[in-house]
């Protein structure tokens, strides 16, 4: 079987869910003595892309592309130029790989195919009910094109995805677990910023202590959400605003925290900005099987991340070793 | 770039030293609506696959081939033949894989060239030192015959390579540290076997808890041998043999011993029996690496396994996912 150009992405699900395939790329991109990056979109990923490149000597970064003005964004190497993406074509033979740092709901429907029509291009697409639509739109273009896209590359989906896989292929009589944090959940802050009374906030998502135990000793127990994880929130309340209603809001709210266990720290500004600007995070995978007659085994995978954003953009990072 | 038939290794070293590649192998063998499955050699790892096969609805056995007399052999599924290895040529085409269970000493350095040249193989090569030329040997008759051989799949050499190759792909900065244990140590029970007045004995391997707490967050720290890794003995006297002379031969008994602090425990050949048949073994591959200015990252993957033949058996099927 051959593969020809096309889109790829790291499959999260049970086989019997989507045709596609595991793929570590072998092919596809020109390769000079140095990989030649190009950033589009300046934000903590992208950012943390850069610090990325610097950290790997086979690859340079050739430009940083931005929506906005680029005489307003500032990079963190003066050296690195900053061009308006809609002046990328030009940049066509002269960038091997474009690594693609918008967001998943509004920047990467639209910028994942357009731009893997004309480049070789990485993204970390993370809306995963949408990746099949997403692969579908990005391979049609990157096959139409001639380019290779490497799409939903992170660390969920990502490694993780891969370790599902690993897991479910090695031990088939099993249960697959998957536990995150304790970490910064932005979409869960985000909604408990949209309380009315609420100043700012950030919320932390913890696994549940009991629960991971459990699925380590090979226990391969039905776990509820409840049973899963934690939630605990951090919050600045607005001037004026009842504390009691808005910790009545935050854990009864549909979808993000009535289904957990939620505890809700009232603290102040200067706290937050103090404590809480980190961005950790990370996670486990755990495969529990049996093998011959009842044998248990368990595989885990776990990642203990001081900054989101700066792993997951090194997990983007193409390295020559895998082309 | 294309990949003709060929031995493919995953590869457990820094990218410098070898020239070869991460390879997931997605073409070359027969399908039909079963994998077609061959088994050679019958000891814990022939059993272990045997018992694999069963919980893959996508594959059939065919036979085991074995050097000893057929006769002699008597394996757990009494509808499976057993059949002379010096028969298998009869076998071509009515096998699609062969997955080859003999010792990485004297069985496969001969089998795996031999027979990877008539047929696609998986084996479990595990002498880390010596993969390099017996990749070449595999290599040069799976490309003259034709055939695809993946060798040296299990879990170290094989998933712990991955996790190493990954790891140091994404934390380019950084170190990896592997552990094993605690687990049964068939090669140090073999040593402790071979000292005069030793009856009976096992050797487990058992992982620093302290080296480990150290590694897991993010200290970087450079360990000896002695730091990383304890061992301990349990011993069944011969008749008349002097506990304190077999003490003192196993704890100074070079490259086995002497570099680690071991406990030798005496005891009963009842108790050996019962509480020291098992096979469990384990262990982690924990990469820890800094990203931007300094942000520690740790990656860990490890395994439990409560039989290190089951398992390593498991991860030798190639499902069809993978194919």
């Amino acid at each position: 079987m051959a593969y020809g150009p096309g889109a790829f992405f790291v499959r999260a699900w049970p086989s019997s869910q989507y045709n596609t395939n595991l793929f570590l790329f072998t092919h596809g991109v020109a390769m000079s003595s140095q990989i030649r990056v190009g950033i589009v979109g300046y934000g903590n990923l992208g950012r943390g892309v850069l610090a990325a490149i610097k950290q790997n000597s086979d690859m340079r970064l050739v430009a940083v592309f931005t929506r906005r003005d680029p005489a307003t964004v500032t990079v963190d190497d003066p050296e690195v130029p900053v061009h308006a993406l809609d002046r990328i074509e030009g940049f066509v033979g002269a960038i091997d790989v474009l690594i693609l740092c918008g967001g998943s709901k509004n920047d990467l429907p639209e910028q994942g195919p357009a731009l893997g029509r004309r480049f070789c291009t990485v993204d970390s697409f993370d809306t995963h009910a949408r990746i099949p639509d997403y692969f579908e739109a990005v391979d049609a273009q990157a096959r139409a094109g001639g380019k290779i896209a490497l799409i939903s590359v992170g660390w969920d989906p990502g490694l993780f995805s891969l370790n599902r896989l690993f897991g479910e292929v090695v031990l088939p009589e099993g249960a697959t677990y998957t536990f995150w944090g304790k970490g910064l959940s932005q979409g869960h802050s985000d909604a408990v910023r949209r309380i009315p009374g609420v100043k700012a906030a950030v919320q932390y998502t913890i696994p549940s202590d009991d629960a991971v135990d459990r699925v380590r000793r090979g226990d391969l127990p039905e776990l509820s959400t409840r049973e899963r994880h934690t939630r605990e929130c951090y919050v600045v309340l607005a001037d004026g605003a009842d504390a009691a209603t808005v910790q009545q809001a935050i854990v009864t709210m549909p979808d993000y925290f009535a289904d957990y266990d939620t505890t809700v720290h009232l603290i102040d500004e200067d706290t937050l900005k103090r404590d809480h600007a980190a961005m950790p995070h990370g996670g486990f995978v755990i495969r529990s099987g049996k093998t011959g007659t009842g044998t248990t085994q368990v595989v885990e995978y776990s990642l203990t991340l001081d900054s989101n954003p700066e792993f997951t953009s090194s997990v983007q990072q193409l390295r020559k070793e895998l082309l």
